[in-house]
């Protein structure tokens, strides 16, 4: 593990290029994979659950379009949420998505020396230097596990950020490691977007009151299928969330995103989620049993993979990637994410017969 | 016309109140008229046409729900826009919404005198006071007809805001008179919001690129009832864009929101909106000879009136808004809006049937 500085001054925030970023292209994001020529590809690069959103869901969203003449009310879709997590309303602010959270975070709190752990989701770094900051990185190791060590994070860091279960190392955190992060004058930012996917939300922090200076993210976007909607929310102290709700526009989530929300956490959807979660974890050992079939041609998975993805380690990505497309299955690319080199795939878990179509055409592409 | 200067600290930013804001409530919006117990209540206070959005413009939205699944790419729906009004692609942002364009402005502009031109919509105001800037008001009156002169703009002020046609007044500014307020160093942010209801759009900038400095925002939230899907665009030089650009979240505009846009700007589109510019011009033209007629009861229409909405002065307007609600209208109060004191009321255009009933109300509520 080793801890990076990158200055980032006011004349570069916003231009974020190689020399302030080491080499890494933080916006570069899996559905560029699947776009234009990829159209046509088997998507195994964007880690949305297929067959979303359901059927009662999109119907929900339809209804809502009676709506949209009115300015977005967003108390009911906020009073929801905070019922679903046990808290109250002003310890919850609907996002935009998590993107938007990311942005208000970094413009709204008053941060000195905001810290992310790498690898993870790159907007949280992308938008802390758009907003002007400077941002240290702890980088996880693969022969760590790509674990964290509470110590390894820099003690007068007062922003930390960190993914449970992270984006792309489906490394799940223990709670009681990440709350070991909470000290006094730091906000600890954990972004739980993906733990809907993990049965039982073991290692969940949302609803935690006890924690200080906690902030959990969620998003609906990747268990409903959601991604063009834009709805995420933000769960912390009232104070936090009064802070970043001063930073939103009027108005920041639309009402098909509200009428999502209100949706997706009434008990019948909450309890599809769960199911949904347990099915994604028999279908990412099947999809790692049929990769660690391939440890003899070099390919390695990191794991233990928790989300519903997989992060994979194979000599000449660049090329497997590519006769993976000329297959028809467009995975993720891993050089994108810091602390990760030329050598790393990430790969969406899928049903078995997609799985197995995909575990085929890596057999070639390895050849 | 007068200048105010209101000094806005980093400590109360965000939290402006009566002493900051000369006791305006920057914060209230003709939407909170409505909600709860107004949901009964014929609807004079927002400014969205009504019947919309009709049900072509519907069917549009709802077939774009098909691919809630991706992230949405706003490519389609950029290139629509800028073509629409003659202008190369890096000229344009969608925005969700122009309230995240007033908040863009205000974060990713370097301004160091900002001046808004009031009365007018007050989110520009709170934006920039959020994001930490003091704020000067040229304050238009009553008697010049809330007109503006270039000459009552400070000469140092680096940003302008002004709405044209004007909300809450109605007054629409000649193309000429805003042009003059371009200067080295100075942006002119020009609200187009209700532009495309003045026939004709006479006097409209958007599509101008000989202005230097120049910002026009436009919105497809009231010809189009779209208010609760949170689109809008920017249009200004490359680098203006760029800046803004970089201050938004990443994926900004939800896929519905694209596909609206992309509708809303075909050529069939345009020639609907045409029409109901005349017709509200028709409307407009029999609400404010029905004004007119109380004239001796102490009521008078502040004009000419080019927007969607009449600006109304009248003796206790509070008890007269209270006397309509109770005969099942809602009117905009005017008094949270700077230049406005309590004699002020908004009051929407709407069809002749409507209007006559509002008429009758009113002549009621005057007793």
């Amino acid at each position: 593990m080793r801890t990076e500085e990158h200055a980032v001054t006011d004349e570069t925030a916003g231009a974020a290029g190689a020399d302030e970023t080491g080499g890494h292209d933080l916006r570069h994001h899996g559905d560029a994979e699947v776009r234009d020529d990829g159209a046509a590809l088997t998507d195994l690069a964007v880690n949305v659950r297929t067959g979303t959103p359901p059927p009662w869901l999109r119907e929900r969203i339809t209804a809502s379009l009676d709506s949209l003449a009115a300015y977005p009310d967003g108390r009911a879709a906020r009073a929801a949420v905070a019922a679903r997590h046990g808290l109250p309303v002003d310890r919850v602010l609907l996002t935009a998505g998590a993107a938007e959270a990311f942005v208000l975070l970094a413009r709204a709190l008053k941060v000195r020396r905001p810290v992310v752990v790498h690898p993870q989701f790159t907007e949280p770094e992308a938008a802390l230097r758009d907003a002007g900051h400077s941002v240290d990185r702890v980088l996880l190791r693969e022969r760590d596990g790509f674990r964290l060590d509470p110590a390894d994070v820099p003690g007068d860091a007062d922003l930390v950020v960190v993914g449970n279960p992270t984006n792309p190392t489906s490394v799940l955190h223990p709670a009681r490691t990440l709350t070991r992060l909470a000290r006094p004058g730091r906000t600890v930012v954990v972004d739980e977007a993906f733990m809907d996917a993990v049965p039982g939300e073991r290692e969940a922090l949302a609803g935690r009151t006890d924690v200080p200076g906690l902030v959990v993210l969620r998003s609906l976007t990747k268990t409903w299928g959601l991604a063009g909607l834009r709805i995420g929310y933000v769960l912390s102290a009232p104070e936090t969330v009064a802070a970043l709700e001063r930073a939103q526009p009027l108005w920041p989530v639309s009402g098909p995103a509200l009428a999502a929300a209100t949706a997706c956490v009434e008990p019948r959807a909450l309890a599809e989620a769960a199911h949904a979660a347990h099915r994604t974890a028999a279908d990412r050992g099947h999809l790692v049993a049929g990769l660690t079939a391939f440890a003899d041609r070099g390919l390695q998975v990191a794991g233990p993979a928790e989300g519903p993805f997989v992060l994979v380690r194979t000599p000449d990505a660049a090329g497997v990637r590519r006769r993976l497309r000329a297959l028809g299955y467009a995975v993720r690319r891993g050089d994108t994410f810091p602390g990760l080199g030329p050598d790393w795939i990430r790969v969406a878990v899928r049903d078995r017969e997609t799985t197995d179509g995909f575990l085929a055409a890596l057999g070639a592409a390895l050849s």
